[in-house]
């Protein structure tokens, strides 16, 4: 406590940080972390030639400078706070990444992408790595606990990987330069000085843009705080400081309560599909109902969605213009889902949202809020031109919490996207190699590895 | 107007930027703008040897890359993007940078630093300069009044410098570039997506860090929007956008309103002290009973300051640590100017902190609120040991809107702080070079002449 009786939150979240230096992970964190990055090495390399990647990388290029380390899925290679930039933005290009679920943040890319540069930077062990990225994980999850999970009351616009991962990232790359609990701090806080982006955003390049700039600004915090920037000590609970500005009512015990006992990680989990996670539940009803024997798109009269609320606060978008813009149209990946009996990178297309046989059915799409579902939930009813109906009551979508993708589910994840820019033989070595992480002495090796 | 009756915020100040390249700037304006720019270059000077400079620079200079640009006071290049934030960082290093009294935004700094480093990257004429320069002035402050300003209700936790300078930047680099009122929309959303920083940071050296990496934000946001990245069309009216997010209620016709006829740039004022603004009028009262004929220090027994609630919410730290902590402490800057009979970069360095008489006068200051003042007033009462009362009252403070800094004092100031870093002859010479900014055929020759 300080003096005034607010909580230490951010004394408690440097100390955390630096003790486990000495302290190792449970086992089964161990275990989840090996599952987040493989899922985050496999998302940047299926994100690796999409058209906002190019785009930024074309003026990170241009004007990256200091060590090169490898951009994953790409020959070129970059200054190390540029790669972080962009390989998080590739991870993140598809919404195909991973999603703490009471919060909605993606977590692992911009931790993962910023110690993998930093590791290929100065080579690190496979378990030390781990732990970074546990740790980093665990600090942008409970921090968006903080801001958005009751008691607390949020603010619904805030994009919240942007305004708790260059926190998270900041902590994952202190970690591996060995900063002491005082530095440490200034580097969340400096960290927390670039918390930035919001919702609006979204169905434009921009969603997966600010990711990668959180990546690149908690791993710069990090670089500052050990150069002898400083900043607050009380940046989180200190008055006018992050909580109060990020949220109209935080809840800081979030961010500190039980760390290292419960760890918001294991409450992080995998997309099957790249889109909205809050999509992909829909998505689970339509496969079911497009794999029914004799089942015909084509002769579809109206396809009724009953889904959480929420769901159509983000992700209501009738008729998407493009692929950018269907990346979170419930109606688009409920009509691809049902003609295309899919739902990968290919139904996220530009071409897959122009085509023809796709539109019909997404112009038949009626969604409504239903209140009996939870936010992992859905109740697809597909009613036929004949009189037919088809229909799915989804409780737990795959990829929720009570389904989570299993290690074999993610690795086939895995290999669809790697196979994307890699040639299968190397696709499974770096999958392997992925796999072998906890044992491996210089964890940059996998950075290497990855280039295209 | 869109459909759903917002206004088209986003759109119009695209398009403001945009027209700005056929219809030439009001002179009082450019005059303005010249000025603004003049105390920036001065500025840079002055803080150039800034602890938080000094830090900044060596990891920038490690990691920095593309063309390479000047750094203002230093002999070192750095890319533009690094030198925009670097040569920002130095004109807020003193807090003695300008402020747009409205909203207490410090405007020029994050503009001025990314135009300069791109003018020396592609010339461009002293007459576009200052349209960019006023420009991006024009809308960070413009959008700083959409947040705060009456019948808008803001978070005055934000620290507005680094929420709305990324777009005001953002806005003149866009200017420079040539880019259309698209890309221009895009490149302001990328900006405002990197819109970060609060106050509880004061006093800490990401108090200057955080202009220095909005001027960054911003110019990378507009490299990114000429290369293709896309951002939402109204990013700063629309849903879980801008101003959703960074106020309980914004008033976005602020940001709008009589664009192109009224000018808040006019409302930006220059410091005549290094520190928090809202201290100016207690110096003001200060150094006048400081001058007093026969006026010793040593012999007071109270100083009692009756000062706007605002300065007691921000600067309200009567035992200063450091030079940092004393750059937003009250308590220090009355004592120093009673003791020291001066208010300089010299007064608020250590050495005058920890000086024991001025600490001695610091103790004996009592600070409360003065309903009877305005935010540039103050009212001073010196308690001698003899029973003697030197009273003043500053209804507005040299640096005011009622009393702004003349012509002269700004070159006053402006040489104090070159003479820091640059033989007098080419401090004179420099400040000359400001002056003719207007017929300069190439602007960036400013940035070459500031280098140490």
């Amino acid at each position: 406590m300080h003096e005034d009786g607010t909580p230490e939150t951010t004394r408690l979240l440097a100390e955390f940080i630096v003790g486990r230096r000495i302290e190792p992970l449970p086992e089964t964190i161990g275990q989840e972390a090996v599952r987040a990055f493989l899922n985050f090495v496999g998302c940047a390399l299926g994100g690796a030639r999409h058209p906002a990647v190019e785009h930024t990388l074309a003026v990170a290029r241009a004007f990256t400078g200091g060590d090169r380390v490898s951009l994953i899925g790409h020959r070129a290679r970059l200054g190390v706070l540029d790669a972080a930039l962009v390989n998080c933005q590739s991870s993140s290009a598809h919404a195909f990444d991973d999603t703490h679920l009471a919060t909605v943040v993606h977590p692992a890319g911009p931790v993962a992408a910023a110690i993998l540069a930093q590791a290929e930077r100065t080579p690190v062990s496979g378990i030390d790595f781990l732990t970074a990225l546990t740790l980093g994980i665990e600090i942008a999850c409970r921090l968006a606990a903080a801001l958005t999970v009751p008691p607390a009351e949020g603010q619904v616009g805030w994009y919240l990987t942007g305004v708790t991962c260059p926190v998270g990232t900041a902590a994952g790359v202190a970690h591996l330069l060995g900063l002491d609990a005082e530095r440490t701090a200034c580097g969340l806080g400096i960290a927390a000085s670039q918390s930035a982006g919001f919702r609006q955003t979204h169905a434009t390049m921009c969603t997966s843009l600010i990711p990668g700039m959180a990546s690149r600004a908690g791993y710069w915090a990090a670089l500052l705080a050990e150069s002898g920037v400083t900043c607050s000590a009380r940046v989180f609970e200190g008055p006018r400081g992050f909580a109060e500005v990020f949220a109209p009512k935080a809840h800081l015990a979030h961010a500190t309560d039980g760390l290292g006992e419960r760890w918001e990680m294991l409450d992080n989990v995998y997309k099957p599909y790249p889109c909205g996670i809050v999509i992909h539940p829909s998505i689970d009803g339509c496969l079911e109902i497009a794999r029914t024997p004799g089942f015909e798109a084509s002769a579809i009269e109206t396809v009724r969605l009953g889904v959480h609320p929420l769901c159509l606060v983000l992700c209501d978008r009738p008729d998407p213009p493009d692929a950018q813009v269907a990346q979170v149209s419930l109606q688009q990946w409920a009509a691809a889902a049902l003609v295309r009996r899919a739902a990968g990178i290919a139904e996220g297309s530009d071409a897959c949202v122009g085509a023809p046989e796709v539109r019909a059915v997404r112009t038949r799409v009626i969604a409504a809020p239903d209140e009996s579902v939870g936010r992992d939930g859905a109740v697809v009813r597909v009613e036929m031109q004949d009189g037919t109906v088809h229909e799915r009551r989804i409780e737990h979508g795959i990829g929720s919490l009570d389904r989570p993708m299993s290690d074999t589910e993610l690795d086939a994840k895995f290999l669809a996207q790697a196979e994307m820019v890699l040639p299968a033989g190397r696709a499974r070595e770096l999958l392997a190699l992925c796999r072998r992480l906890p044992e491996l002495d210089d964890a940059g090796e996998i950075g290497r590895r990855a280039r295209a």
